[in-house]
């Protein structure tokens, strides 16, 4: 999407040296935009593992090119010393984020890719590089696939209120900065907004990390689309008075029988959108789903992160940087990362095949090759 | 409540010298405990307008004690003068903060008292005396019983755990430094705590003002009970796991019809226990009961305030207050600051007379004196 009426991805090859993958540093966003050089493993692995990069989508694309740059610095001495060396800096890749399934699914799908193209090393890598390209361009064609749906969401809503702003709230980000480029949640939103069909995002400033208040926001802002910050507290008002026609949020996981795991607080939300009669979708590329787990609140483990995620905040104080103290020193704080929001309370999946219903039916419908999983 | 092991009030008389009123000024709660001084009707007016006090009890007792640092220093030339300043001084104190009805209330009932007394001068400064104590006596005494029949609330649940803590959620800061003592929403807490009942509590944070970090979890820290800071966004995730136990808000005001105005993001936590079955409450003295509105949702005006308490966020940074930014300069942000939970989401209202169903009837049975208003 644009940035400074640019169009970037959060992800590519250096323009002038192709030995090099650039990505944009989000931790500094939004009041830095700071482009990043990874020539080496370790530096990829620390971009995943400090969360330069974040999101299930970016993660995989990173690994992906981590693999590479894996490549172009691996032993040349023989294929096995070769591959000896990818195996190693694949585990290396794997171990950032443990719970992050599109990377270890990068880094096999990497290595299974060259190996196939040995024994020459120059072939290898070259096949690292091709799938390293492939696994990125697959995620944002999706996201480009799942977003000309969902726009016709926003289309039929548009027409309805006769051209009138289409107000869509969303929480977290779920959006390009997630993934390689247009996002999943905000994918329809810019497939809209790039057609004319006038649309506002409630962004939920999304508590403790604000990944609303700090990427959605900055995303929305680059590229030009009307928005609005809010507290997260103040979505259920919004729906009480009208103010909100759609929801659609982004997933972690989202189980086959339409139970869907996201940032904290989107329970909260499909539960305002529930009690007011607003739709509330969700939208994920595939690779999201979970085709095994059928009970969301039973079977989804919630990452519990540390306290100071919620007893610190980090913003902009004489142009730098800083964490600032919200809470007593003496209080605890707990940190529930994710919640868990029952397939009753959703609308709607939006994916890259189509629209379905959160239920084991409309998704298998959707999907049907997976039906033997069940 | 306690402070360091002392009791104290959110405002008394100077031990040594009557004529000076002290209060804490909460805008540096709870990073740093300041007293402040008070013996003029500009430094009063100023303590209210800037928010070094807020709530609705304290307001109204600060309003009453500004009545009597007025009549300290009105003309004692005769008593139309002496009453000219007063009324003056009232108008001053009335114009702080328009919207707060005990405001109002506390120097009108000033003002009668005062000129009752009269037209001895020395008669009036005492009665101005009188009538400030009086008021805030009545808003402690009035939360401290509402905390006792809250307290069968909670010893109830505790029984039923066989002594397990029991874990109550709370929004905003309805606690004692709202107030004058207790609080309303924490008064059954504090009288549970006290009486050795093993309560432990869940702070909402309460973006954007964060009155839930700053202020409700100072009060727990300073006087030993049990609790934990959470994001607004993970009450629904708690309720859904069973670790919420009982819900206890206050109110900004509350219709005789049940429907509840209080901060923003009360209804989403109301939603969130109503879905899971878990009992929500709300505690408040009957001065904050409206005995003319009907439907909340339609009648109910919503205070919008500024962005940049959206935009920006107040925390400790080596040691100094400071302000961070939080989003892109360029987002717009919006401020509601209250929402309404209709009375069809409320369990019950804890009040100083008892506790009663949120619904007409109910109210109107615990208050017969005000049928006549409908």
């Amino acid at each position: 999407m644009n940035v400074q009426g640019k169009h970037y991805r959060t992800i590519w090859l250096h323009p002038s040296d192709p030995t090099i993958v650039q990505i944009i540093d989000q931790r500094h966003l939004p009041h830095q935009f700071i482009i990043e050089d990874l020539s080496t493993v370790e530096a990829v692995a620390r971009a995943i593992k400090d969360m330069h990069v974040r999101g299930a989508g970016l993660i995989g694309a990173t690994a992906g090119f981590g693999m590479y740059v894996a490549a172009l610095n691996a032993s040349r001495s023989s294929m096995a010393a070769f591959m000896a060396d990818l195996r190693r800096d694949g585990d290396i890749l794997c171990a950032t984020r443990p719970t992050a399934v599109n990377l270890e699914w990068a880094v096999k799908r990497q290595l299974e890719a060259i190996e196939q193209a040995g024994p020459d090393i120059e072939a290898m890598i070259d096949a690292a590089l091709q799938t390293a390209q492939a696994i990125a361009d697959e995620d944002a064609e999706y996201c480009r696939r799942l977003g000309e749906h969902g726009k016709e969401l926003i289309k039929e809503i548009s027409a309805k209120k006769g051209g009138e702003p289409v107000n869509v709230l969303t929480h977290c980000n779920a959006g390009w900065l997630a993934f390689v480029d247009y996002g999943s949640a905000t994918a329809p939103v810019y497939a809209a907004h790039d057609e004319g069909v006038a649309t506002h995002v409630w962004v939920d400033e999304t508590r403790p990390r604000n990944q609303g208040a700090r990427l959605t926001a900055w995303e929305l802002v680059e590229h030009g689309v009307p928005h609005t910050v809010v507290a997260d507290n103040v979505g259920g008002h919004l729906m009480q008075h009208g103010l909100v026609d759609l929801v659609i949020v982004g997933t972690d996981r989202t189980l086959y029988t339409g139970d869907v795991a996201n940032k904290i607080g989107t329970y909260l939300k499909a539960l305002a959108a529930h009690d007011n009669g607003v739709p509330f979708y969700v939208a994920l590329p595939s690779s999201s789903f979970d085709w095994e787990k059928r009970d969301g609140l039973k079977e989804i483990p919630i990452e519990q992160r540390g306290s100071t995620e919620v007893k610190y905040i980090q913003g902009l104080h004489n142009d730098e940087i800083v964490q600032v103290l919200l809470t007593p020193e003496a209080s605890p704080a707990a940190n529930y990362a994710f919640d868990v929001t029952p397939a009753r309370l959703v609308t709607g999946l939006i994916t890259e095949r189509g629209i379905c219903p959160a239920s084991e039916e409309g998704i298998l419908n959707l999907f049907p090759e997976k039906r033997s999983n069940q």
